[in-house]
């Protein structure tokens, strides 16, 4: 057992959702040392100003980014835009600290698809190249032992747990996968945006960027590792009237080798595919997950379904996209890449009702 | 114009989402004179007592279904649950008294369809053969000179309205069409049922009756006698957390006549397929409609897509899923019926924000 | 019947809620014609860009500011900041062009309270004085004849409303009124603040400005107008996650006069205050009026309460905060100023669900 | 130190929301040892079958509770409705088991007001005699040594917790309280009544029992412990769209005492009363508690306020009704029953957004 260990965390930008949820889980982590977190924008703010739910369980204040020596942590959290991780990388890992960005910094291994849909120059390819995407249940081994982890975006989770079984096994037609998804609002982040605004989304449904979201092309490219066929995806995201709660539907078609499998033998694949895993919880075949059962918790669930016994193998996904599908997934890469048992911090059961 | 028309109204079961739906837009229609509305349990009830935004607006109380004579009325819609309607239906019609169902009964050309699906026998087969289907875009004619209408469901209007060009043009691959929907929780009906309380369904998503839901197989049924091909139709329904509204994503694959398409070739398809339509919106090219965008009120939108310019081609249709989906079709109905101008009642302008 | 008469109407700054609400009326409105509207930002957008509900409703695009020549209306409605109807006020008054400011320029008998609340001069004290106060059920007369009216803010009429009965008839303590209010989030109007986001809205309530709000000084201003006693208010708005809607549940002790009442008397004052009024709906005795019941209407309801028969009244108010709360209020407004049917433009029935 | 302890618990009722609440926190205690929870209706059907939240963390089964043997507990939970407790406590507490009742039955001293407000006879008088009012800040040296607790109801938490310091202190006015509060849909429970569905709650605010909620009796009763003035209480209760939350706006005028204190001094009374309390977090004067603060954690937050300077303190409130107000109040009365830290199992923060 490792539960002595002390490991001195900071947070780079915890001002937005997932820097709050990361405080949530490291506050009840007990091998977390919170040891500084900072902003650009809030140096000398108390943390439980900003965010009154933390009054009475932490006490830390924002450093400032510009000044804070965040060489002294062992691992530090970017909980940024796109751009600041990659910034800093250098510094921070010839100090021997570790590098967990929530951003896009270090999801791509070919970093010029990263800077085609990013639209920026990767700054530091060469540790884009040994960095490890954060996805524990489909690359525990490389995140074990990276320097630098790169957390998959929260739609990314959802479509590569759900698909990766089917597109391992070479059952579906890889090229023609769909991803019906919803997010809640909160996965558009605390930006000072009308169309986020609570009378601009409650009681309503729309979709949007079904063509180029850039979580298309994370998952494409992670999908795309899994075979050696050619990968087509549509990925259709849409914005549901929740704050929390990530609920992705997505549909396969069946190749001749799949048709061969029965509906036991596809949810055997499942759930063997994710025994012991903690956080991925196959559902009976037929189960409709529902994204609260998720709510505040780590845990993703998906279950299995083949309208009328057809061609077509449907996976239904439900995460939290803020714990799952952000913070709480970096908080499982620490605990990897440290040596801590995977689930210390992740304790919490979901909010229900 | 036939403004001077008085049609006398009867309303059997009045007491759900969708009876209050037609006695708001009935009670600002000038050629509607309602004259009775029944309710098995709520016999003397002032409707205004239980619908208070009816005060003011409202004079009526229940009558009692057993006692009310029907017969006096012009027309009578069915807000109730399937299988009243068609018992009824003899009766009335022999008497002239029109009927618009907005249940089930008269939705099915086949009535053993109707019968296998909906797990009863049906009454009048006869009556059946002669009715309408009422989704007025795609069956005018046939309404102008019903006796009885059997209006749509409510799933079902977003998925014809959004599949039959594409599919009466033959561009698309009819055994392989995917409708991915989401419907406010109105949809399901006023019932006591814990599944549908607020603490159950706020703030969650989830899919249900991804395999059998029974609007496939009206939407099947419907959609396959505009073609020759076999009609082969996922429909995933999901329940979003709010009170109305339908969004509905639909996936067709382009067989090689529709790749010969251009997009604008698509869109004007669509353009023209509904030109002249009051209650259809063919938004722009890309664009996403919202379903608050037509809240309370009887539009339908729709917007083209085609991801990655590739061989499937999507259509985000949004609705008021008791309004276009139900009360405000069934009007719409009326109005054609009775050579009414065909937006008399239906004036609302969405409610926005 | 004033019927024919077309009013040339002019929307100042209409890209927020108001905005699109007066668009929303004043569209079915049989004797407005939408002139012009204008917006600094968005000159040469179409309104129905901005407002998809209006798709297919409203040709309009917005007219520069700047340039746009109001003195061709017969009316001008400000939906803009405070501020801009004063600065125009003198010269649209000198071209015989009647104003209806839904801000807070003209909603102050003595226009020095105006600039202590709002912090900022008034330009034109004079046509201040001259201003009615655009409650129409108890400013009626004044509306009739006048050539600007002050729109009243949102909580003041619900406040006005349900106190008015009581302090004029000096029953009451008006030196210690308590009023306990809440509105849907749209009542923040269309803003780019992360304080409204979904995010940080939904699912939670809270007080806000519980002392100072600026209608608290408009309330116990024009409450005092009714009586010789002092008025004392306690006003405490809330934020409650709802899109729209506005509840004040109001406290008035009784004095000796009114502890002598019963309450068939305290009902019938009621009763008899708002008889022959279209938009005041004073429910039995103990009724509970939800905001819900006046969603899109312009209706306010009121119910009165007293508990365990002691000496406090209480009276409960619900209306629709942009409609009775603003936007239906001006309409109101401009059907009294130009003779029109008062409820002309205001027929729509509340949407329930 | 206690934590080797292991605290043998049952739940008689677990369907409910405070069931399910009680599950998830003892679940992360370390040490509660769930022994069984039972169930009329839903014998041998598994929890985690019920609540999906709990897959994975809960490997239980309801028991019948006609034949499950609770008497091998240390203490039993009562979720259910009022009555049941009472009738199972005399066989309970002659085994030498503990209660803690959730419900109504033993929150009354006086058994005849229990009797006159709940409409049922007391069915063990002697039991309630002895029994400790389970408001742990208030009543914590009774709890200690208590064997059957009566947990309060959920707004008479926040109104005690509230305006104890002030009647303690004798410095209001305690003939003329008001408590104009809020709670979130859950506090009706997951009964099916169409009175809570989401589309009949969503999006709307309606106060209700302002004449005679049984929380009033209960509120008035206990806080007349507290001081020998008559306490007259006005509590309107209202329903506010969201699942969990509850907010109270307490106003009390101050009397000559009160007068003489200042804005300070009432600060410093009520950081005095709660000093070292973990679970009421006193905000800095003229804060906003907002419920969602304290979303699915056992915290209770208040504020005070004093509008223009006046004679009326106020005093904001917010708490999570299922868990400060209900199941983690419970939980608390179990740690302090058997010697345990009093935060144990009820670490968690509040889930923001």
């Amino acid at each position: 057992m490792a539960t002595d260990k002390q490991v001195k965390i900071g947070i780079v930008g915890g001002t937005g959702y997932t820097g709050v949820e990361l405080l949530r889980m490291l506050s009840q982590h007990r091998n977390a040392k919170l040891t500084m977190i900072t902003s650009r924008k809030e140096a000398g703010t108390r943390l439980d100003a900003m965010f009154p739910s933390l009054r009475g369980r932490c006490d830390l204040s924002f450093s400032d980014t510009a000044t804070a020596d965040l060489t002294t942590c062992d691992v530090v959290f970017y909980a940024t835009p796109h751009g600041v991780a990659m910034a800093d990388a250098p510094k921070l890992v010839a100090a021997g600290v570790k590098i967990i960005d929530l951003a896009a910094d270090f999801r791509f291994r070919d970093h010029t698809i990263f800077e085609r849909v990013y639209k920026m120059p990767h700054s530091c390819p060469d540790l884009n190249a040994e960095a490890a995407y954060g996805l524990v249940e489909l690359n525990r081994a490389a995140i074990q032992k990276a320097r630098i982890v790169g957390n998959p975006g929260c739609y990314p989770t959802t479509m590569q747990i759900g698909f990766a079984p089917l597109i391992k096994s070479g059952l579906v037609d890889a090229s023609h996968l769909i991803a019906d998804c919803a997010s809640g609002i909160s996965g558009a982040g605390k930006k000072a945006e009308t169309d986020y605004l609570f009378s601009e989304t409650s009681d309503s449904m729309k979709a949007y960027n079904v063509n180029g979201h850039r979580h298309q092309f994370e998952t494409a490219a992670r999908l795309g590792e899994l075979t050696s066929d050619k990968i087509g995806l549509i990925f259709a995201p849409h914005l549901m009237p929740a704050i929390r709660g990530m609920h992705s539907t997505l549909y396969a078609r069946l190749n001749s080798k799949g048709l061969a499998m029965s509906n036991d033998q596809l949810q055997a694949l499942f759930v063997h595919a994710y025994q012991g895993e903690q956080f991925v919880d196959v559902m009976p075949w037929g189960s409709y997950p529902e994204t609260r059962s998720t709510r505040g918790s780590n845990m993703l669930r998906l279950a299995l379904h083949r309208p009328q016994d057809g061609d077509t193998v449907m996976v239904l996904v439900a995460q939290d996209n803020l714990v799952k599908g952000a913070a709480g997934a970096a908080v499982q890469c620490m605990n990897v890449m440290f040596g801590l048992p995977e689930s210390e911090g992740l304790g919490a059961i979901a909010l229900s009702p």
